[in-house]
């Protein structure tokens, strides 16, 4: 039951032609969404970003192709994640202008290009393995209309590294942090800076890393108390609560 | 070296008293928080919430009052958490004005009651066991000059429940939930809202729960991708970095 | 909004009071549950057992009388777990015909014996020490309304104990099966029978046990096809379970 | 030693052809399944749901085709899991009416379609990715005779598609829920209705999933009661149990 | 039914008191055990080591001394593990030839000393306060009929002092190896001997050995292949294990 | 040095030709595996089966068949583990005698067929996918000299099965129990009988049964005290330390 | 066997009162460390850093006083660690020059002050929480005979508290670190400097910090490349091997 | 800024050409690295090996390639780890004086020969299967300068192999003991031994050693206090540390 027939129900009930009883019993039976709560669901994506996204992972180029067309009646921008070679092809092939970003494996339309960030949002990693991670975050906040400051290969372990690029990290209005290993480098950011830091663990590492999983329960001891943390390999996640940080007015 | 003695350095160059190779050596030796970092640590601490923290556990009612005595010096709220009854009654009867929330522990003490948010923060919990912790992330809210909106017990086993809140919920800027058991409040709420979530796991359960591991894992698996998380119990950190975005202008 | 407002409501619209598009607005925002959802959810007491519960760990023996007395008005049977001793004598102070059961702490009051049960859930354990989770199932079965049939200290390691049981066991509708250590029992009970087993790991044993994990791995990885499983030490949830099964026509 | 064998040595006793002391004797050591055991395992066969089973996993299709023919001697129904294609191919080439399901890589024949459940299973899944895990939930509650109402892709984070869906849950007699990730639906639904929910995690996700751990988790510590849990990816055992539940009279 | 009632039955087939499908329908329904399995069972307790055992953790003195003087009717041997003082004491009181060992806290009662065991039972430990649990395996394994050989403190970080005892080792039939910590003292003495080691790990240690996971894990890694394990601090088992072995003839 | 030089030292000695000092000083320093260990060490392999192994996984066909020559001229039987087929066919080409047991990988030459062992070892599997162990303990238990009884599919879930073979299992003079999943088996097989089981779990299994760890805590936590554990899929191990058990006079 | 008996037994040989057989066959027989290895022992326990050491913890105070009576008598210096106030209050009564350290629980005798470090030991932790396995590495160091360099509370969410301290960590030989939640400090030190560093992890944090796990991970996996690790809240072990590092000459 | 923009500046100043207080700000905002923290950075490479280090895995030949041509431009000595054939391959078309080891898969380009070590780094390893590691560390410390003794294949199973290398271990200066399984080996070198050990658990084994877990817990856990411990199979690190402990003066 949409709007439609719940207003015409309403003009039944005003006309006479239905009593106040039978009207109440339907109301009461009616799946809730139809009274508006797909309107208000509606509403929801149109504020989750104007971007829809697709996680491609085991799906067929033909499949995410397909997908993509249907979501791009209605959405000006996209954003395909963990997609392979075949799939970025595919969509390049069928959208022209389609970006495709091999390391992540993000695909991207941007037909909108408005900015709903009101700062920067900082991208950062620890090494040079963590790129992949910190590019799917950056290609998700760009695809939601933020600038993004992109910030790659400052380990704790190189301190003054870090230290170069305090004043670039002081200005961004959230921090995205991608870091594998000991996960150390989100607290060190934390300390410098005032803003939220959204933690990334990623996979990168060996033996007792446990794919991951010392970053992630190091950034959730982080001693620095601005730090809130996503799941492992996250990148999407940790870009897409960045942006919607970022949008708040 | 402080500023003043740098300006005196400086001045000695100028004056011809010291040569440019002599002040060059200097300069590169001296510790590098003195050429005005510790003004940035200052920064940092005036905007960080004018709410300084003591981390209650293992100190005794001596030394907090004595930590907060210089503190409250400085800054004109404090906030103490993980205090015992006793702690809580040596505050209060050293500073009037302090308030004890005994379910989290929380001491707080408010003398500059500016509101810096920018919009409400949400703190909602599961169920009652819960409490403890909603209130920790509540209390910090409100002592970094927050308006806090309280929503308690809407599990997800009872949906309805946590429909009649929508309202409330969406009318949020940022929310803070906390859950324990299976974790999945964080998920529910993340699907109704598109602002930022902050998911504290609770480590309420027993058995399988694994003292709030179960909690854990399903927040950072959640299939809403607005929600990031903070460590175990930690209504301190949810409440802060709530904080933290709902100042962002 | 109740029936009643929205019977008024839709009293208006029938009288002319208020146009369809105001009503239709009205209808949209409220909250849906005042649209019988709450009627719902009584609905959903109703059928889930007659028989409201408190969790009773960590409450005061006041609280749980405060909301016994509460819950009372509405359900004529009424379920407390881990209750302590002086729970257990406060509530049988203040209902006579509590009885309080030491070994799983859970106190009972039933004045409605109605049986809903179509067949006999048999509550079986391994060992002694898992009497208290057992007792717990049982428990709540029989203040659910059902026929326990209970048998205790039937271990894998003692096969022709089980096997002594096993018309018992074939009689039952559904079982539930407490065992720790190795927690081998419900397969073995399940292949002995043909109707649903609910296996509840306990957290007896030490060492490699793990507080029950080792249990619980075992139930899960059981190679008998009828064997689902609930938390460690769960019984009341064994209990709930097999009742819920039982009640089915 | 059978039925046969066993009159025999009574009458042998009774013909005064043997004494007492040497069938008491014989009768002591002889295989106790032969003394009807195993018509009480051939009964337990018939009860346990006209279908024999074949783990395909690890089998040639030659070695799955032979156990095949083998079973369907007996039994009219066959259902075969994790087969892949080449079994799926094989078995349809042997026997014509076999139904390959490449998504769960089940095969089933169902040469009897009696239906055997009292009510309607519904099989629920959360997410796209958790089809494969759902439909061999499907497969298997429709091959023991069940009617079976399948509702796929309905998360937690979505909760206006689950609440659209909250009539037909009410109307199962039994609901099996698969879900990856937090695996947070088996609440959700538990609290929408009043009959057994058989919870089945899946490995689907990524990173602190930890191949199905972090659902797993969740569901045994769902809030909701009415919630029992099956190995990881195992939608074969919630089918199964499911149809026992549902066979119920 | 016992073997008389069994024997009786048979006579009344044999002098034509009862037909033949009426003895056979009864042999198919009596519990399998009275068919002599009893018989078995108790042929069991006599081989299993004349000792009767009592885990005394979680029982009261009254409890123990009451299963105690029930069990020491049918067994001169009593064995009680995990007992505390006050037992100790109680059954010292009732049974004056009672041991009481207050480092495991074992009590062992033997009235028949015969030795059961074809050659030396050697108990080993790393480090003294690993005692505890090889003085439990010691205690079990004299009650058993065993000359015990006990070696304690021979960590293998001396490797003198193990190789000090190297001829004591050899000596021995079956080898006991308690440890705690990294658990390695197993793998060094099944290097040094041809004979089955009974590897215990214990709790022993602190952080990373997590309550004897490490050194759980190092005895099932065990590069010496007549190595098999029991649970974390289970003495009892390795004595016990250890004397089935050695009463082999 | 070995011991003729010892002779020649002391022989020195003796005939003064050095003096006690300089003596003293090389007997000090000399590596103690000179004094005869090394013969301790040629000892040890002589009474350690008779059999050399060489672990196969990781290796060329040309290394395990050069390793292979070259310990058959010390030794008359050899055994192979974890070989590949190709490995298996090398060995066969070049020692004609050799047996390769495609499920476990195993090879096994034996010139030397005396029995070894007092009585029969047991091998028991729960499941047909356990037979791969199973086979590994059989073939190792055979090349060391034992009589092997092989008893393969019976699992807990069928006790009746279980039960059929309990005659043959109460021969044997140890036991080898292989089983994956929930491992519940060597319990129940320990529960039958008095001598001692080694339990092999096996990483048979899915999901929760994370690659054997269910099995193994199971098997570590058996409610029957003769029951001692091997590592994960260790079948060589479970068949060596029973043919070590075996063979003790 | 010592040497003076080593010494006589040549002397028999050389006198010609023992013939070289007889000589042989009791040389091959003697416990090994007769032939000079207690003095290796012995030379081991005094390169080992002159001070002996006692683990306080479940020991009275008796038995410790008595222990360390009897290693004074060839010990100058003694360490005492994890010693509760009873045993530091009987240690001072006993030995008057006795320092006790209540953070920690050392207890230290230092009746040779030689330093025997080539250079500074700098002991650094994060946060005031980590102080007393500061202490404990502090005071192992300091007993051992080594100049100790103390800095603590510098975590990584201040580094320039870090940063400030970089001079005093740079002119180390050694560095300590302990730290816990995150345990990120070592790398941050690590990065700073080239010499070798000891990192400690401690259980300091709650929640995922896993009573110290997340430290030890975050240490493990540590991306700057001098850092090695020693067990959870191991300062002894900290201590000691940075005494060895800075022994070496 | 570097320093000659910073003698520019106080040329400035000292030239009049620029007033105190322009200066005091440019100088308190300038990225502190640019004052000398660059030469820190430079230093620390000098003094860290000469050796520059790249990780091999996940890069391509010719990526290594390019980097590796860059870094020789600056430093005389290059490894590479973890490479495979292919950039072996490379490697040595390029630079001819590559060395490329196989087993570890490590290239070593040593154009600087000098000794920095001042004394012998031994690298043991307890099997075969942990040459691969051991090569690593091997290859390492020889890259940084050092004397290397390799003793291999020398477990605890075997302690006669072990004792027979005695004086070999004891004479080095700084030991690195990488073993897998049940990882005891270092703790029975450290116990020979009164230098540093440095232990490198290695991934080998299967089952419950858990990929390295039961190695690296065993050695965290060691009974010997000179142990420290770097991550599963990390050969360089182990050989890393070594190298700086042995080039302290």
């Amino acid at each position: 039951m949409d709007s439609d027939q719940l207003r015409s129900l309403l003009g039944q009930v005003r006309a006479g032609e239905m009593d106040v009883d039978a009207a109440l019993e339907r109301l009461k039976h009616l799946p809730f969404e139809d009274l508006g709560y797909a309107k208000l669901d509606h509403h929801r994506a149109l504020r989750h970003g104007l971007t829809e996204v697709i996680f491609g992972k085991g799906k067929t180029p033909e499949q995410v192709v397909g997908i993509a067309a249907r979501l791009l009646e209605k959405s000006q921008n996209l954003l395909v994640t963990r997609a392979n070679e075949a799939i970025g092809a595919e969509l390049k092939a069928k959208f022209p202008e389609a970006e495709y970003f091999p390391l992540s494996g993000a695909v991207r339309i941007r037909r909108n290009r408005t900015m709903y960030g009101k700062g920067t949002v900082a991208v950062v990693c620890a090494g040079t393995s963590d790129i992949p991670v910190a590019e799917e975050a950056q290609v998700t906040a760009e695809a939601m209309g933020n600038q993004v400051q992109v910030i790659y290969d400052i380990g704790v372990a190189g301190i003054h590294r870090l230290m170069a690029h305090s004043e670039q990290l002081m200005r961004a209005r959230v921090i995205v942090v991608c870091a594998g290993m000991e996960g150390a480098l989100p607290s060190a950011v934390g300390g410098l800076v005032s803003v939220p830091v959204i933690a990334v663990p990623t996979s990168v590492g060996y033996g007792a890393s446990f794919h991951g999983l010392a970053a992630l329960l190091g950034m959730l001891n982080s001693c620095a108390s601005n730090v809130s943390v996503v799941n492992i390999d996250n990148g999407f996640g940790g870009g897409y609560v960045a942006s919607l940080i970022n949008r708040l007015e």
